[in-house]
């Protein structure tokens, strides 16, 4: 039964094996764990970190606050084998489970530079210049944003278990305000081990960090006006936690990640067998297989010019044939399971879905070949890549979340960005060409329809950090399906945290609030 | 029958006066006009707002767009006495009508100033510094910021016909954003008449500037993506829109500026009989009687310490005993109507509400002496001051939206900082004192919970723009109870407008976009 970790104690539900969910290994289907929250005292947990680390974390300046990142990444790395090892349980590769772990290590790290670069060694921020605002000089506009006395609730996706929850609390960190994890219940025994690897470190305020480990639900009526409910996850969940009731009586911010129907665009310019052709496929393969697909970035759809199309199949294709499935842990492994048979019956039937108005090119929904494990208690997928017609509605609407992709030929560049529009709003996109003109254009279309764009030529081609990876510099969250978002894009991950407060002030006021100005 | 602006037609609904509602004189209670929605094509003009009108202003540059805003506050300015005039059937005063009609003018201009200044001469934005993101110089990382392919639906209150539309407008066209204005329906023959106005002018481009009369609701469902709802108006409505099935399953951006009952702080160490004490008794006389106390900023508690009550309460009085109340048309009123008799009654019911803790100091509910108008056929309302107990619930939830204030005792500054948080998340707050460190400290406090402070003291209390007077350079919009949202802030109001999307480029290709950086 794992514990959840509320108020500097680590709790075990009252539930029993039969009341409590029990979590799968992905690999063998072995119970790893049961969660439940029944019982737990979450009210009480909500009220230490107002009380404890909601002032504790406030009292901080911006740069004490990023010494704290500094700690909290120092514990993770000296423990981050055992994350590694426990991530072979969810499915996980090595390079799956060090895109998590590192991941997260490094966005930490990321965001203590951050701080002390573009922040003042204050607990809040000036924003100017001051502006007069009336006939003389001494009635002036600026905006203090200063921490929200309130909590983060961060409700996150099974398939970073560890980076998603640090990305979060370096931010809320950083905004002075305490974070309460709930675990996504199919990899919530990996975010337990981050809590307890970080609370055993003692680096944080009392307070600052706890988790809930299963149900959510009895944590959201005790949400408030200074709260912040940080979503990742399905539109679904995004939907019933955006309408609930409390949160919409007492506006409390709301910030939600959403899968999205991303898509890549390969550019008429692009000749089938050039490097940057080569490009193109290598990130269609890396988006579809590292951790089995299982990414809200990940390249689902792959818009590639008619005449190209067949070229871009048989490349794909052949990339694909080469990638090794199986026991995660096993040598030469290139891909693991997806995280639960659930999670694999869904794929199946997105990929069915979408086949309907095409042809599965390559791969086999229902079999696969597999190193050193089971393939029916473990929960693999064969890599798909789909071919199917552009203007069906499944393509663009369902989205396979495993290792599965389709190949949509689009039949000039305007029907290219209509095609990219139908998604109706994604994380990222990327586009391939070496065109300038062309790719200045078709972003001027593409741009509002997504968070990130990712934009890969000749020359940044072998400098690409990948379409899948968000990073801290940039926005993350996009409109629409994807949820209307925003986390990280530096130093606005933070501000967009706080509140920022226009004041009307005297010269002599805004001088004795001590503080730097940004401007 | 009042007529909708649609599609560059006037369009009058298939109602009849029996099933259509009827807007009366607030004045003489005769009837305006009649309002409906009914048989108006709003599929129509949202397709006319975004096939014509959203191109046409995506296609001009952020200067293009500040020339528009210059056209459309002089098309107003040269017909403004018209709106005066009309503003006496709202119960307007000539200064209330300034202050909706010159106030609508002045934000159009300001912003136009802004954007020359602030803006390139482009039509999107490109935000750095750019960023190495990868091991190379040629994997850079920026945001640009476009113009999003959907309209803006506003959804005004009915207190301010002319200054609201133009603010949002202003906002929108910058945007490069069409704007379709539901007028609200006690003043809609106001909003009616401004929308005659500009369209008459001829200046802005086709599509950019449509009106609906009548009910909003059939308008919801056509809502999209890349859209905007842009709501002023109660906490209750606001929740409503909110959980529109489809803006929730279309994330469509919604921005909330909802009534919040703000207070203005007199701090210990303000003397009664001095100058600063003079101000803030202005102050507050000033939001009870603007527009017959019927803005979303007015004062609507009054925090003093208790030592000083007694001389509040009598300074407060003795003003507002001074107020000539009638119709507003007449020489010497200082005070006209509310809007309709349903409004008085509600304020009516809410200052009785409050009065159950304590007393009503000035003021009968029930009774008015008005000059040259019926006091039972308008809508007049005395001035209404309450002494109430600071620990009730009544006072701080509360909301009389009209002429009513509630003076609340606190027994030291902590219970003052919580008798301010109780508000839950307001527009504005005003803090009145000369000591420094006090409001420094005081202000920590405060700002989580307001969107605007308005901070008077010695040096600034004659340059003041006044607690209620939302600017274009600050922060409109408050946490909580006031709908979470923001408008304005300078630039940052259209930024918000826009889609704000990352770019990982080469530096050809961010070359090629030929922009200028703001950083």
């Amino acid at each position: 039964m794992l514990q959840s970790y509320l108020q500097d104690t680590w709790v075990t539900p009252t539930a029993t094996h039969a009341t409590a969910d029990a979590v799968r290994d992905a690999v063998t289907g072995e119970t790893v764990c049961h969660v439940s929250s029944e019982g737990l005292d979450i009210a009480g947990a909500f009220g230490y970190a107002r009380r404890d680390g909601a002032p504790a974390l406030r009292g901080l300046t911006f740069h004490q606050r990023a010494s704290l990142l500094d700690a909290t990444a120092a514990a993770v790395r000296d423990r981050r084998e055992e994350l590694y090892a426990l991530s072979a349980r969810a499915g996980a590769t090595p390079t799956d489970a060090r895109y998590d772990v590192d991941g997260g290590i490094r966005v930490l790290r990321d965001y203590a530079d951050r701080a002390r670069a573009e922040l003042p060694d204050a607990s809040h921020l000036v924003e100017g210049p001051a502006e007069r605002l009336g006939r003389g000089q001494d009635f002036l506009g600026v905006h203090l944003v200063s921490p929200s006395p309130g909590l983060m609730l961060q409700v996150n996706a099974f398939n970073f278990p560890v980076w998603a929850p640090l990305e979060k609390l370096a931010q809320a960190v950083l905004a002075g305000m305490p974070s309460v994890v709930k675990a996504a219940t199919p990899t919530a025994y990996l975010t337990e081990h981050l809590v307890r690897t970080v609370s055993e470190a003692g680096v944080l305020p009392a307070g600052a960090l706890q988790m809930i480990v299963g149900s959510v639900r009895p944590a959201l009526d005790l949400l408030r006006e200074q709260d912040v409910l940080s979503f990742t996850g399905s539109a679904a969940t995004a939907a019933t936690l955006r309408t609930h009731p409390e949160l919409v009586a007492r506006s409390v911010r709301f910030n939600a990640e959403a899968d999205s129907v991303n898509a890549i665009v390969l550019a008429p310019d692009v000749p089938p067998g050039s490097p940057l052709f080569a490009a193109f496929v290598r990130e269609v393969v890396t988006e579809m297989t590292v951790k089995a697909g299982q990414k809200c970035t990940a390249i689902r759809r792959v818009l590639v010019p008619r005449e190209h199309e067949g070229a871009a199949l048989d490349a794909i294709a052949s990339e694909l044939a080469g990638v090794i499935i199986g026991n995660p842990a096993s040598e030469g492994v290139g891909m693991g399971a997806v995280v639960s048979l659930e999670q694999r019956a869904d794929v199946r039937r997105a990929v069915r879905t979408i086949a309907r108005s095409g042809r599965i090119v390559h791969g086999d929904p229902d079999k696969v070949r597999v190193v050193d494990a089971d393939p029916e208690r473990g929960a693999f997928l064969d890599t798909i890549l789909v071919s199917a017609d552009p203007d069906a509605a499944a393509p663009h609407e369902v989205e396979p979340f495993g290792p599965a992709a389709t190949v949509l030929a689009y039949r000039g560049t305007p029907h290219a960005m209509d095609l990219l529009a139908r998604g109706r709003g994604s994380l990222a996109a990327s586009v391939v060409s070496d065109d300038l003109a062309w790719t200045t254009g078709f972003l001027r279309s593409a741009a509002p329809w997504h968070g990130r764009l990712h934009l890969l030529d000749s020359t940044n081609m072998t400098q690409t950090t990948g379409h899948g990876s968000p990073l801290p510099a940039l926005r993350h969250g996009g409109p629409g399906r994807a949820g209307g978002g925003s986390e990280m894009a530096g130093i606005r991950g933070i501000l967009d945290l706080m509140q920022r407060t226009a004041l009307q002030v005297s010269p002599r006021l805004l001088e004795s609030l001590g503080t730097t100005s940004l401007s």
